[in-house]
């Protein structure tokens, strides 16, 4: 069984779960977490109402009614009391991941929330240290973020050969609990033409190429680079290399969202159970319209029933 | 007419022009320039040798015969000689642009070269101070560089208000050269999720829409951003913008070969006739072998004969 919360429900996350679970047959797999007073509401709309809200076990954290497209306080708790209701069943052993529609950060912030986003929570809940952001994109693009929400300059304080020694364990972790059994690591260069052996950048020389050697040598990964990242993310796109470690959030991001934009979708490993979500915010200018993009749902849940269970039963005997 | 320079005559740049010849019905337009008895030895062993070298005016710069895959003087001088007579024929007025095939900076410098690329090279022979590149990939997606070949560091120092109004006012010159009549500019954020009102990084709100803003006023260009890196590519590639101005290499560049990696072409903009190029370099490790792609070449001569004409007659009037 696969959680799947409702995000904010003033933002597009009811609508592309509606418009998900359609494109699945196994709607009986999916526990669907949030308001469904406000869920009932929405989904007054969709052609296949009654369809949708008899197929699935819906677990209701209640709520009041929420305006669409606004910040608003209520909507922020019905988002926080979702993820919370998620890690509960998670722990328990009633559903094996969790696939998450988008939150509003402010919108939490209002409910009282101490968290910037799920991740953050997520880990909190669970007692989780060490979590990792990996995208996937296309059929054969995996990305594992070194650091994602900071300032493009505090990449240089923590660009280190220690930092990218771990990444490259790090990648190599998520390929395992995944289930990847080829798991051929490259790891994106910081500077352009990956340096030129100094030319244009030192920390080729001085952190990433000692960080890989070391990871082949102490670890025996099969892992190489630094690369080009104008070629690397297309190299990976075609099958050359599982994963893609990538040193910062742009650099990443752009090659996954210009291989596919509207099906790039975002896993959490490292916490007991996986999470996987949209690679969107919660579109509060096109909410409630009905013309939200389900894409990366349906990849969100597809990733989690797909991955969800076999991670579960690694990650307990690691 | 075109100007096609052959490159060094020991890396690819010979291959994919022969075999870029065949997908024009209008060879005639064409001048090529190298050396032209490494060139007949090429493409000796392709089928349609005969009717290749009788299709298009050779301008032959000499040279001794060069061994294929390696870096070496006298392929170096062909490489320099064959720009340098193509800079030529282009202040004449015998041709009207020049498409290049790729160089190799360390056989230049054994030349005697001092120039470390085409650009360098090209702006030194016409005295031209203010050359900028541009990328085109893909039906839609154009890219100024603000910077290009620097350590990512030194972005830090190069991005102000100033250096990005001036860009934003080179991405509407290149536009207006080209012969682009909608002249709407975006303008990627150097942060993620461009700075998030400067959670994420402050350049965006010091410099980049300050620089926006004072485009808009002072020259009334319709120039909008900073926009989140991640999607501002696609927008534009999907039609939205006619060129995005890319703070730094790998940012335009990632986006660029993830759309279409063979494809991609590059620009010289500001020098009295039209450079374009491929975007790769002279792949010394397929050299010779008969397998190399010439998608790039085709679009980079391609390019030229589009815009070649009328961005002289632009240049001149302006």
């Amino acid at each position: 069984m696969i959680g799947v919360t409702l995000g904010d429900p003033a933002g597009v996350g009811p609508e592309i779960i509606a418009k998900s679970l359609s494109k699945f047959n196994n709607q009986r797999l999916l526990v669907l977490i949030g308001s469904e007073r406000n869920f009932a509401k929405l989904i007054s709309d969709f052609d296949n109402a009654d369809y949708v809200l008899s197929q699935c076990k819906f677990v209701d954290v209640g709520g009041d009614e929420v305006v669409p497209g606004k910040i608003q306080k209520a909507a922020g708790e019905i988002a926080v009391k979702s993820i919370e209701k998620s890690v509960e069943l998670a722990m328990e052993g009633e559903i094996d991941a969790i696939a998450t529609a988008p939150i509003n950060k402010e919108a939490i912030r209002l409910a009282g929330s101490k968290y910037i986003d799920h991740t953050t929570m997520l880990a909190a809940l669970t007692g989780t240290r060490d979590v990792s952001t990996v995208f996937e994109s296309g059929d054969n693009l995996r990305i594992y973020f070194m650091t994602k929400h900071m300032p493009l300059i505090e990449i240089f304080k923590e660009i280190n050969e220690r930092s990218i020694y771990q990444s490259i364990r790090g990648a190599e972790r998520c390929l395992r609990l995944l289930g990847i059994s080829r798991k051929k690591i490259a790891v994106a260069a910081l500077n352009p033409h990956a340096g030129e052996s100094g030319l244009l950048g030192s920390e080729e020389v001085s952190y990433i190429e000692p960080a890989v050697a070391r990871a082949r040598r102490e670890d025996s990964i099969d892992v190489h680079g630094p690369f080009p990242a104008d070629s690397v993310f297309f190299r990976a796109s075609k099958g050359e290399f599982d994963i893609v470690v990538s040193l910062y959030h742009d650099q990443g991001h752009i090659a996954a969202k210009m291989l596919d934009f509207y099906s790039t979708v975002s896993l959490n490993i490292g916490l007991p159970f996986l999470r996987t979500s949209v690679d969107h915010g919660t579109a509060f200018d096109i909410a409630g319209k009905g013309i939200a993009n389900e894409s990366s749902m349906v990849r969100a849940i597809s990733k989690a029933l797909q991955y969800g269970h076999a991670y579960r039963e690694r990650f307990r005997s690691q």
